[in-house]
């Protein structure tokens, strides 16, 4: 459309902050304090917290290989309800407002049911209502797939949905409503110190979301950096609203302000310790063998994190890998099962390691960074197993007891806590 | 389609026989053993009991004149759930099957969103399932209405839903699967020698319904009865399954056997408790009079039931008439406010009423039922205060202490224990 419009906003309100109608009251008090601010606003809902689990335990109850087109169905009804709630509330408090399923809009997805993604986004329904007068309230997580069948997006998936009708609304920011005040430096259950990050780049939250902070979906972190739409995670308790940028913004670097990224190297501490250590000792060190190792861990369908090869002594050599605990038990037997092809002398496995990992952007024009956390680590007297580097990220492995340790040691050193101007 | 097809059969399954996964799976064992012996089914499903209930409830918690489209929204959600689940639970059966939603069919309503009337049901899609051995779970109560939203057809609607694809499909019967075995000559709870009726007409269904016996929705046997969809009540409990027959058949008058007809005059007793009285005494007897009284009773959209005008007296006559208790109070209000229009002297109101009904279409062919009823009452000493007929249809207002005597010498006197054959 090339006529002008109001300007465009996404909030996107999460389960546990539509629980009740008490939260979605407060929810819909902030969607009025936005449209009195002049934008057409699409607001993108989940389910009722607790709803999705319990649609999901009758389906796995009735079947455990379930047709997911039927999934997808039962489930898809969580968002159902609570997009006509968030209408029906904003309508009482005089906010013209209707609810859209991801069928009406329509938002078509791929056919992959219960993990389908997102193809197109017709836009032009959502916009004459806009023009009408009429604010949208979407049920996330879903969509219309090939066949006018109901399909979902997978768990979280309703982040992926409020960034892609962001993006397709040219939307002016997508506002991430969570039960958490924002993006944080780390932890603060484990460093009290920790800060909320006022800005953040899509490529350190896609590190920080990867490495186990849970704050976004890793999806939608890439989806808004793809489109280049402007994320704020934010709280939906209390009174702030989106527009007063309470929260975290997670932007594209060159939105971030040189000072910014030169003063502040590292922008987080991030820790898992889901994670379990397995090393094959006396492997023969020949060409293919990393192959004969991670063929069969990949044929079980196990994701390997961390993977580090010792040098060769006498023609054999260790294989150290870490991979999530959840798989550990599959992992041994996958590995077991494939003894005779991968020809390894003994198996070590440590279920008590975890990752620990500094993030930041300003790596890339800084040297010493790694350095600076071994000795940050050494000073504490902890010791290192692995260590994995990219380009905007170290991790190490260390035993599980020194997470809290690591994390506040690192915390301290790379002077999160010192600074109140943004990451 | 003029190729020749499977027959058809249509089962729906109340809120109560889906209240659970046990019994979605038995009510899925009753489709299973229909699909064996070579229908296509097309099974309609209401929402687990309970939940309507939870949906209205928020949607009432949150505002009184709410938006009747998003009621739909947030309501239709519930067989949304029940229809996924009752085809999830098939398939695991080895039943092939999927679940519709109302604008997956589509099947078209008008837009009066919480009380939508069916106006077209599409079945070109379901019938190309039908093709491909897919058996259809359809989500009862609701369908597609102007502008893409989805409208619901207002309470007891799934009964309507399925009865209106029976007779799209050209089904070979509709059965309507509840918690009771049947249809009655009288509540079982108040005459133990109460029967299950074999056979009944729709015309006897529709009266028995609209007094009282709560069996079918009346709006499901009217359309039954215009396109002689053939229709059974039985219970969803137990192992029994429709084709067997064993519930009550409700059908065209002309299937019903000339002995049957003759030999049963009357097919059963209805009650209501739930009556209340007014009479205006001394009402001014002049053209026009009735207007003035049951003008201001409809405007306040209270339904009146049985009218009596007393001979006129000196120019002034006694009017008595009945109205549901719940209207009752608002019925008083809407009279003394038209006071002087209507010109009563006093109004003297009786809520310990209750009327008691005799059905049958024999009737029509029997004089002297009414006399038969009246003497029957006589013999328990029961005073009849109103009285109103139809051509199938004698009822009687009475003291409401005496329901049960007057239902039970009834019951007797037309010789409803006695029998085993059809009604």
């Amino acid at each position: 459309m090339s006529r002008a419009h109001k300007p465009r906003l996404v909030m996107k309100f999460g389960g546990t902050s539509v629980a009740d109608l008490d939260r979605i009251r407060n929810a819909a008090e902030k969607v009025a304090a936005e449209a009195a601010r002049g934008y057409d606003v699409a607001v993108v809902v989940s389910a009722m917290s607790g709803e999705t689990n319990k649609l999901v335990g009758f389906v796995r109850e009735i079947s455990t290989l379930y047709d997911a087109r039927e999934y997808d169905a039962v489930v898809a009804s969580g968002e159902q309800v609570t997009s006509g709630l968030m209408a029906l509330t904003l309508q009482e408090m005089g906010v013209p407002a209707r609810s859209w399923q991801g069928w009406q809009i329509p938002l078509r997805t791929t056919d992959a049911h219960g993990a389908a993604r997102i193809e197109d986004i017709d836009t032009s329904a959502l916009e004459q209502k806009f023009d009408e007068g009429l604010h949208a309230v979407i049920a996330g997580f879903q969509g219309l797939a090939a066949g006018g069948r109901i399909a979902t997006l997978g768990r979280g998936g309703s982040d992926t949905s409020a960034v892609a009708i962001a993006a397709a609304l040219k939307a002016e920011r997508c506002d991430i409503y969570t039960d958490v005040e924002g993006v944080y430096t780390t932890d603060p259950r484990i460093e009290e110190s920790a800060r909320k990050v006022d800005l953040i780049a899509y490529e350190e939250m896609l590190e920080l979301a990867s490495l186990g902070a849970k704050v976004l979906q890793t999806r939608s972190v890439e989806l808004a950096m793809r489109y280049k739409v402007p994320l704020q995670v934010l709280s939906s308790f209390g009174n702030a609203i989106g527009s007063d940028l309470p929260g975290s913004m997670v932007c594209d670097e060159s939105q971030l302000s040189e000072e910014a990224v030169e003063s502040k190297v590292v922008s987080g501490v991030a820790f898992n310790r889901d994670e379990a250590k397995i090393t094959l000792q006396r492997v023969p060190d020949r060409p293919g063998v990393a192959a004969h190792v991670f063929g069969p861990l990949a044929r079980a369908g196990i994701n390997v994190d961390m993977i580090v090869q010792n040098i060769s002594d006498d023609g054999r050599t260790d294989m150290t890998f870490t991979v999530g605990s959840v798989d550990f038990d599959r992992a041994v037997a996958a590995i077991e099962a494939a003894e005779d092809e991968i020809r390894y002398e003994s198996l070590v496995a440590d279920r008590s390691v975890a990752k620990v990992s500094v993030v930041g952007i300003g790596m890339r024009s800084h040297t010493g960074v790694a350095q600076e956390m071994f000795s940050a680590l050494a000073a504490e007297g902890i010791n290192i197993q692995v260590i994995t580097t990219s380009e905007i990220k170290v991790s190490v492995l260390i035993e599980r007891k020194y997470t809290e340790l690591a994390v506040q040691a690192l915390h301290s050193a790379f002077g999160l806590a010192n600074e109140t101007t943004s990451a």
